[in-house]
Order: C-alpha cells, then sequence, then structure tokens
C-alpha cells in the first residue's frame, strides 16, 4: 500500500477501504506520508468528496487519534451541544442552564474563538471570577453537585484532525462539506455523550452562505453520528444577520441574561428554547412530544427556574453574578460610539460576517490563538433586517477601550448594513435535520 | 497577492491572471509556497484545467525558468523534435538524419531513458566511441560541418518545471493534460527553434492509452506551440504494439540501420519519413508539398543518400560504425533466449507497457537514474499484432547478460502477449494536428 495509489484513487473517485484510510492516518501522524500528500489527497476530496464508508472511517479514526472523553455518568445521560459557529450566538450560555433546570445533565466541553466567531469559553471567562480549566474530575464534581458543568476542551483528542486542518488551512481546502463535517464529528466522537445536537449556521456570517450547503453538512453530520450510535440532529439557524443584539463577550453574557429574564430577543430565545428542547428529547424523554418539552422550557424561563440554574452555574465555575446583575455599572468604563443614521430608510440586509469582524476589530476576538481579548468590547445593535430607521435613529453602540479602534470600526460596521425596501428576513429555524 | 487565493480561484475555476501565475512561478522557485501549497494547487489544476491564457503564461513561466538555449544558426532553420515516449521508439535516429541528407540542418538536445521509455541519448551511446556530451558550441560546429548533431539536453533549463514534476510525482498529478502539455513545451520552448514536430504516443505502451486524450495532449501542445511563435505540429501515433520489431538500445540501433538498407518494419519508416517530412515542411518548404517531400525522402532511403547521412551522424560524433555493419558479431556474447509458442495462435493484442518493463529488467532501461544501462540488451519481435503463429514458431528473442534474468523475462514477456481471433490493428498513424 502507499499513498500515491491513495490519491490515484480518490482522483477516479474509486472508494477508498478502511485499511487505505487508515494506511493515510497512521502515515499522517507518524510523518512519513508528507505535507505535499496530504494536501494533494485533501483537495481531491475537495472535488470528488466521500462515500459514506470513507467519511464513517475517516471519522472514526479521527475520534480516535488521540485522547478519548468518558464521562462517569453514573446512570445519567449526556447529551453534547455544537455550533458550526456564528456572529453573537450565544445559545450555550442559555440552552445549557435551560436544559439543566429541566433536570437534564450537562457536562460539556467548549472552545475558544478564532477569527469572526467567538468561543463560549471566552464569553464565560468574561464574567469576573469564572473559571474554566477543570480537570474532568472537578467537572464531574461540579456536574454531580449543581447538574451542570462547562470546561475548555482538552488539548489531546482528535490529533489527526489537528495535522489535517492545519493543511487545510493553508491550501485552499477548508470549504469541503465532508472534511467538515469529519473534522467536527470527529471531535465530538472523541467525547463519550448519548446524543448530540448540532445547531449549524447558515448565511452571511456562517461558513455555510447557503441554505443547500448548509442542509449538505447538517445531513452529512447526522448521518456520521447515527452511524457512530450517537442520537443526533441538526438545527439549521439563519445567520444573514447576528444572533440577538449584543456582540461581544461580556455583552453576549449581558443578553443571555436578559433572556432568562424574559426579556431580549426573541430570535435569540427561539432557537435557544429549540436547543434545548432537542436536548432534552434526545436525553431520551419519550413521554412527553417536542411540543411539551418546549412548553415546559418556556415555562422555567419564565417561573425563574432557568434563571436560577444559570446563577447557580455561573457561581459553582467561580463567577461573581453581580457583575452581570449590575452590567451597566461594569460597562461604563469601555468607551462607546453611537452610530446614528442621517436619513429614513429600512435595513435590507446584514453582511454578518463583516459586522463579526467588526467586533473582532474593536478587541472581541482574536486574529491569532495568542491575542488577548477586551472582554467588554463589542457591539449592540439596536435595530436589524426589516427595522425601519426614522432620522436621527441610533442604529447600533460600538465598545472598545480604544478610540482610536472606534472610529476605524465605525466605517467597517456601516459598509457592513445595505439599505433598501428588497428586504429578504429569514425565518431563525430554517430546518431540523433528526 | 497570497497564493491561499490562488489556489481559491483555482479550485472554483476563475480565470487566473498572469501576474498571478507569476506570483506562483516566483514563489515556488524561492520556496515562499510550500510543497504542500504547491501540490493542491496543482490537484486542482487535476480537476478545473487551465485556461488557455493560464496554459500560455504558465509554458513561458516553465520556459523562462532556467537557462535558455540559441544556437547560431547563420540563417538556417532548426526544427526540434519530440515524442512523448513509447516502447522501441528510434524514429529520431532515422528521422533526423533522412531530413539532414535532403538538406534540413539539425541541432537537437534529447533526453536518456527512465523506466519503460527508451532515450534517444542510450541509444546512441550504445554505438561504441559515440559521446553526447558536447557543449553548444561544438554541436554548433559538427552541425555546421556535416548539416546534424544531437547532444544531451542541458542540466538547467526549465527549474520550475523540475519542481512541479517532482511534486507531481509523489502525488498523484502527473496525468493532467495541461500539466503534462505545459512540462513538455516549456522545455521545448526554453531551446531556439523555428519548429516543432511532436509524436504524441497513443495506446498500451504510452502514457497517454486513448485517442481521446493522445488528441487532446496533441491539440494542448500544438496551440500552446503556436501560440509562442513556433510553427508546431503532432502526429499521433500508435503504441499498442511495440514500434517496430526491435526494443532495446544497441538492438535499435540495429533496426535504424536496416531501415536505411531498404529492410526492417514498415510502420517504423512510414513513421519515420512522416516526421521527416513534416520537419522539412515546418522548415518553410513551400515549394513542395507534404507528398512530394515524402516521395523525396523515400527516394533518399532508397539511393544510400539516407545512409550515408546516417555514417557520417555517427562517425562524426565519435561512433564506430563497423560495430553496426557487424552487428550479428557484436551482438554473439550476449545471453540471449528464444520463445517458442507451442500451438497455432494469432497475436491479438500486446500490452506494451509491459513489453517495455519486461525490456528493462532485461537491463536496457533504467529504473533510477543512477543505474547502468546493459546496451545490448532487449528484445526482438518476430510476431506481432495480427501475425499467425504455427506451432513451433519463434515469437521473439531475449538478450541479457543475465540467465536469471531471462527466464524472469520469459514469464513477463509471455504475460503480455494475448491470442485470439479478436484483432484490433490500428494504423501507425492515427492523426495529425496542424
Amino acid at each position: 500500500m502507499n499513498i500515491i495509489d491513495i490519491i490515484e484513487k480518490k482522483k477516479r473517485k474509486i472508494e477508498l477501504s478502511s485499511e487505505e484510510l487508515e494506511f493515510f492516518s497512521k502515515g499522517t501522524i507518524e510523518g512519513s506520508i508528507k505535507d505535499y500528500q496530504i494536501s494533494a489527497f485533501l483537495m481531491a476530496i475537495y472535488f470528488n468528496g466521500l462515500t459514506n464508508n470513507e467519511l464513517y472511517t475517516l471519522t472514526d479514526l479521527i475520534a480516535n487519534s488521540g485522547e478519548k472523553i468518558t464521562f462517569n455518568k453514573k446512570d445519567k445521560k449526556i447529551i453534547d451541544k455544537h455550533s458550526t459557529g456564528g456572529v453573537g450566538d450565544k445559545t450555550s450560555l442559555i440552552a445549557l442552564p435551560l436544559a439543566s433546570s429541566l433536570g437534564l445533565t450537562i457536562s460539556k466541553l467548549s472552545g475558544k474563538g478564532l477569527g469572526h466567531t467567538g468561543g463560549t469559553i471566552d464569553k464565560l471567562e468574561s464574567i469576573p471570577g469564572f473559571r474554566t480549566d477543570y480537570s474532568l474530575k472537578e467537572l464531574e464534581e461540579i456536574s454531580e453537585k449543581n447538574g451542570i458543568s462547562l470546561g475548555q476542551g482538552r488539548k489531546n483528542i482528535a490529533y489527526l484532525d489537528k495535522i489535517l486542518y492545519s493543511i487545510r488551512d493553508v491550501t485552499g481546502t477548508v470549504d469541503s462539506i465532508p472534511l467538515i463535517a469529519s473534522s467536527i464529528m470527529g471531535k465530538k466522537l472523541a467525547i463519550d455523550s448519548d446524543g448530540i445536537v448540532l445547531d449549524v449556521k447558515c448565511g452571511s456570517g456562517a461558513f455555510m452562505k447557503t441554505f443547500d450547503r448548509a442542509k449538505n453538512l447538517a445531513e452529512t453530520m447526522v448521518k456520521i453520528g447515527k452511524n457512530h450510535g450517537r442520537n443526533t440532529v441538526a438545527i439549521i439557524s439563519n445567520m444573514d444577520q447576528p444572533l440577538g443584539s449584543y456582540i461581544g463577550n461580556f455583552l453576549e453574557v449581558i443578553e443571555a441574561y436578559k433572556i432568562f429574564c424574559g426579556e431580549g430577543d426573541k430570535d435569540l430565545r427561539d432557537l435557544s428554547i429549540s436547543l434545548s428542547s432537542y436536548m432534552i428529547k434526545l436525553a431520551g424523554n419519550n413521554l412527553e412530544s417536542y411540543e411539551e418539552i418546549y412548553k415546559r422550557c418556556e415555562d422555567n424561563l419564565e417561573n425563574g427556574k432557568a434563571l436560577e440554574k444559570f446563577k447557580s452555574f455561573i457561581a459553582e465555575e467561580g463567577g461573581d453574578f453581580s457583575y452581570i446583575e449590575s452590567y451597566e455599572e461594569y460597562m461604563k468604563d469601555e468607551k462607546f460610539l453611537d452610530i446614528i443614521i442621517e436619513e429614513d430608510a429600512y435595513i435590507s440586509s446584514i453582511d454578518t460576517e463583516e459586522i463579526g469582524k467588526t467586533a473582532l476589530l474593536l478587541g472581541a476576538g482574536r486574529y491569532s490563538v495568542t491575542d488577548v481579548i477586551d472582554y467588554k468590547a463589542g457591539i449592540i445593535m439596536y435595530k436589524k433586517i426589516g427595522d425601519k430607521l426614522d432620522k436621527k435613529d441610533r442604529i447600533a453602540r460600538l465598545y472598545s477601550s480604544s478610540d482610536e479602534k472606534l472610529l476605524e470600526a465605525k466605517d467597517r460596521f456601516l459598509k457592513a448594513i445595505k439599505f433598501g425596501n428588497d428586504i429578504n428576513k429569514k425565518d431563525i429555524i430554517m430546518d431540523v435535520i433528526e
């Protein structure tokens, strides 16, 4: 067996055997297969895709190429959640405590953000005192005590994916659905769970710009999950505009808090409840319908039980909730700039990736892994797609520690907003793949 | 400008500008573009091809990436010839002296063989005394004196092609028509000439197995040549069986000699005359038709003028022609094994690449560039496609310095020959692209 024959087969769309993919994985990890052969193979996959068998095998090889995470679950079901990344996506901050308030045990590992999409870990770390560097044992203990724990992803999982991704990143082979799906699911499958709820973002702020591609990715990931014995559901949610109105780290914590307080954006609330409901459903709740579960989630948001769980979750991991409750006071030392529109207009569309990059510019994200985040930096959007702006209306407030960045970000922000009557606002939940 | 965007464009079939291809060429040569990016780009070209503009620019960049060879032609036209490589292809040994006998000036650089196809340089060096390591000035002098000179290809031409080929060879990106065409033509264009006659081999012993691919390659190379101001013609010739009956180095010199003596294989004779005729035509002979030139070639083969030129060509470059004239004597110390067929049969097809590999095994070629060739090793085929074999007929004679290799080669040879009534013998000249 040799790698050139394997590349040739993929090039000619001849299905690779498990042994051939194992040979590729082993050689890639050991270094006997060279980077230039890996990249040629990945480009051939970009063009010719992967058959189901190849997809399942590659995902398995990724999942087994590093540390495997198991939780001591003690007969409880653990359901994982994953978002493909969007702008203003703070659903984990809402959906996980909400599901926990209904009795679902949550032990979850999350990632840091890079580029124009944020990471849940960064958002939680923006709360003074909140720690995320817990050991697995500590996370189990917190979860056992309070029903919910969330920590940083482990560094040693899915080693094969790290190599493949580092090459994809610099060879134009990132945007391949089977490679994205096997990368995400390989990492998910390395972590023990009974089911996975996926939030596949679709639109101008997502990696999947079109519904067809988002649906293809969702279906691919769901079939991988099911093939590996994990009950998997994917919600395809709209990302033609930022999710909710707050973008940043502490700003997104504030918006999550608002949802628990019965305020806040409807799209964000609906999507968070749906994610939560599917998590509970996947855990094996067959007594209730999805609609009944959804209703109970809404109840817990109204009766304060979800807020209680949000509070205790943050407190148990060291966070000082008083900063959230008095967020206006806490935000006072961050500089801001209001963006006022001078004429009557409707917002017709938003280049959401550009909004994400504006938040990045303001200090809310990382250009490279070593960058330090300004937790209070970001954007509050007062107006979104379809909203009518009257003369002198404030469309957004930008936060940053730097006046210079505020001015630069203003230009960038305005370029991302299109005005007109050709309004195309999509439903937040575009489809569900079960 | 960066290489990732360039790869992305090629991936999406967006035409690259000359500046972008220059950026790729410069970065590849300087090392700022990494091997894994080059291979991903080449694989994208494999799938998406090159537009005419891209093809012309890349070929130009290859041609200009190393030493450029110019001959002091003194108002004479120089026509180059190139074969894409086949088994038993000794047409250069015949066509070049033949064209020279009709007054065409020949100054040509040729290559050594690697793998199952031989090289003209190796064939000439099999003649005791023949030297090929002449300087360009020496080749000019020989050509000026005798009208014909032939030396080894220069090492420093087309440096970009050397890098690209070394990567293609190990990443499954060899068999891309635009990459093959730009590689061959880039090297040809680095050498000054007024026209180029290409012999594109097609069939079981060639890199182009099908007529469609051979025609595509021929058309691609002809349009590159014309775009670069070189009058170019491509003959597509059949390689479903070895060309002629002799395969090896000195053995092929013998067969060339036989053609000059009015003996030898008709296909080999026809193709050699055609190549010679097109060379003379491209040099600007507009007074005669192709048919008239062809007839004059035939005349010179019959009246002994071509043989005289063959003799003087070999003598001027140091070769001792007496070894050719008394070839039976010279071959006596080489071991041989006759292959006899035990039953009545027709040869229906020949796996010609396997025949080439059998010759390689016997010692006639190189597995790697440092291998030493046994010049007398090879095969004489007494029967070819469509020939009827009677019981006890000798089908071939294998030559080698090793008894062991003779036995091993016999098995390999027999496996390459198919018997039956389903005979499909194609014309030697399948098409001409002008």
